[in-house]
C-alpha cells in the first residue's frame, strides 16, 4: 500500500560528463526521490511533465510500483536542466534551467493521497512545498530538501516550511549559507533552531550526519572506485531515507539512524551510472551488501 | 616500561589564533606525539632543542612519564614556528620558520632505545627518518607522518621511508598530492603501492580512513562546539594511535582500528586548548568518555 508523497521535479537533464555528453537523459528531484524510495516502500509522486515527455520514462516508474497518478502534462514543453561536471565529478556548473511547464507548476495533491503518513517535499519552490503541505491531513512525518536558490531568493517562504518539517535534509555548503555558521554542530543547532526536529547534513564524499533528539549520528561516506554522475544523489539519499521510515513504521532515533544510512546505500548506487540508469536497476541483495558494507566500515573492534 | 621512541621537532609556537595572539609557546611534532601517546604508554623522545628551552617545558613532558634523555641540546635557539590561523581555524599562513638548531640536526638514539619496539617517525626532514630507521635493530611497528614541504623537495628519500614503514599516517590534501589522486579508495591504493602496510588518511573535521589488510575503516571527526588551536592535532592522532598499539601490544587489523579512534579521541582534546595546554592535562576519565562518545557517535542500530 502506498505510504509516500513525494513531490518534486520530473525533468530531463543534459549531462557533460566526463565519460561523455548525455542528452536529455531522465531526471528530477521526485524521479530520483521515488525510485530511491521504492526500494522499501511504495510512493505516489506529484509533479508535471511536458508533452515531450516519453511514456516509456513514465512505466520505468510504474514498474518500480511508483504511483504517477499525480504526474500532471502540462501544455508545454518538460523541465530541463543542463550541466557540466568538472573531471573529478566534485563540482557542476549549470549551463541552461529550462523551466518550462514547472514555471505555472501548482501542484494538486490527488484526493486518495492526502492523508499518505510520509511526505517528501523534494527540492521545488518552497511556496509549492507549502502549498503541498497545506493540501495533506496530517502527515506522520515530513523530510524537506532545499537548495541555493530558493535560501537567496525565498527565504521567508523557505522559513515558513523548515517550522513545519520533521527532517530538513540539507547539503553542507546550503547548511553553511542558511545557518551562517560553519562549525557542523553550530550549523545544526542554528537549523534546528528554524523549525525542523531533525537535521540531516549531507557531506558528499565524507557522509552525513543526523542531529535529532539531542543526539548526533555520523554516517560514512562510502569509499567508491567508480562514480559515474553524481546527479541525484541527494535525492537519492532523501528518498531512501524516507522510503526506510515507511517501512520500518518507525520514526524515533534509532529509525533516523538506520534511514541515514539506507538513503546513503542508495545514494552510492545512484552515482554509480548515468541518471536512473544504476537505481533503477537496483536489486535487494546488491543493497543489503552494500549496508552491510556500511555496517563493517565503522564497525569499532570489541 | 618504555615501548616508544618518538623522533620529531621539539619546539617554540608563534600562534596568531582568532582568540589571541601566543608568543612562543610550547610546539613541536614529538612533543604533541609524545603527550598524546602518554596516555596509554610511556614513550621516549629523540629530538634537539636549543639553549633558550626552559627546564620546565621538559618537566612537563617528564611529569607525563615520557623520557627525555634522547632529547639534546643544540648550540644555538630552538625551532620556530610562527602562523597566522583563519578565523574558522580551516587554513593557515606561515609566517616564520626559524630552523636554528633543527638545520643541523643529526639524530642520535641512545643504545638502551634501539630496541624500542614502536617507532613513530614525526615530521621531520625524510633523510633523518631514514637515519632514525638505520640505528633501529627490529622494530615491530613503524608509524610515519610526512608534510607537503617534503612531498615537493625530498621525494627520492621519502620513498626510501614508506619502503620501511607499517603504517603511513598523512593528511588528505598531502595524501592527493603525493598520489596524484582525488578519490580516497584510488589515493589509498597509490600510497600503499609505495610501500606502507597500512594508510590512515586524515581528514580534519571529516575524520580518518584508515586502509590495511585490504580492509577500509571510516572514523567520524567528533563534532566539537569549541575548538580553540588546530596546532599539533595531527601529530596527537599519531601519538595516540601508536600509543594505544603499544599498550594493546598488538597490530592487528581490528588494533588498528582501535588505535584510530583512541589517536582522534586524543587530537579531539588537543584541539581543544592553546598549544598543549589540554593535552598535558588529560586524564583517563576524561578519554574514556570521548571513546565512548565515538562510539555512540557511529552506532548503528540493531
Amino acid at each position: 500500500m502506498t505510504q509516500i508523497l513525494i513531490v518534486g521535479s520530473v525533468a530531463f537533464d543534459t549531462l557533460h560528463l566526463p565519460t561523455g555528453t548525455f542528452p536529455r537523459v531522465l531526471g528530477g528531484s521526485a524521479t530520483y526521490a521515488s525510485l530511491a524510495a521504492s526500494n522499501f516502500a511504495p510512493s505516489a509522486i506529484v509533479g508535471v511533465v511536458g508533452t515531450d515527455f516519453p511514456a516509456a520514462a513514465v512505466s520505468t516508474l510504474q514498474e518500480r510500483g511508483i504511483d504517477t497518478s499525480g504526474l500532471e502534462v502540462g501544455d508545454g514543453l518538460s523541465f530541463h536542466w543542463e550541466g557540466r561536471y568538472t573531471d573529478d565529478l566534485l563540482h557542476r556548473t549549470t549551463l541552461a534551467t529550462d523551466l518550462n511547464v514547472l514555471a505555472t507548476f501548482d501542484p494538486k495533491i490527488p484526493d486518495a493521497q492526502r492523508e499518505l503518513p510520509f511526505v517528501m517535499l523534494g527540492n521545488i519552490a518552497p511556496a509549492l512545498q507549502l502549498s503541498v503541505l497545506d493540501q495533506m491531513k496530517a502527515p506522520r512525518f515530513v523530510v524537506a530538501d532545499t537548495m541555493n536558490f530558493w535560501i537567496d531568493s525565498a527565504r521567508a517562504d523557505l522559513d515558513a516550511v523548515l517550522k513545519r518539517v520533521d527532517l530538513l535534509v540539507i547539503n553542507e555548503e546550503e547548511a553553511w549559507q542558511l545557518s551562517g555558521e560553519r562549525h557542523v554542530g553550530k550549523v545544526a543547532r542554528a537549523l534546528l533552531s528554524m523549525g525542523p526536529k531533525g537535521v540531516v547534513v549531507k557531506r558528499g564524499e565524507y557522509g552525513a550526519m543526523l542531529f535529532h533528539d539531542g543526539r548526533i549520528f555520523s554516517a560514512p561516506g562510502y569509499p567508491l572506485d567508480l562514480v559515474v554522475d553524481p546527479t541525484g544523489a541527494g535525492d537519492a539519499f532523501a528518498g531512501g531515507l524516507v522510503g526506510h521510515l515507511a517501512r520500518l513504521g518507525r520514526v524515533d532515533h534509532d529509525g533516523l539512524r538506520a534511514a541515514v544510512i539506507h538513503g546513503s546505500s542508495v545514494a552510492s548506487f545512484c552515482v554509480q551510472g548515468v541518471s536512473i540508469d544504476r537505481l533503477a536497476s537496483l536489486d535487494a541483495g546488491a543493497l543489503q551488501d552494500r549496508i552491510a558494507g556500511f555496517s563493517e566500515l565503522v564497525r569499532f573492534p570489541a
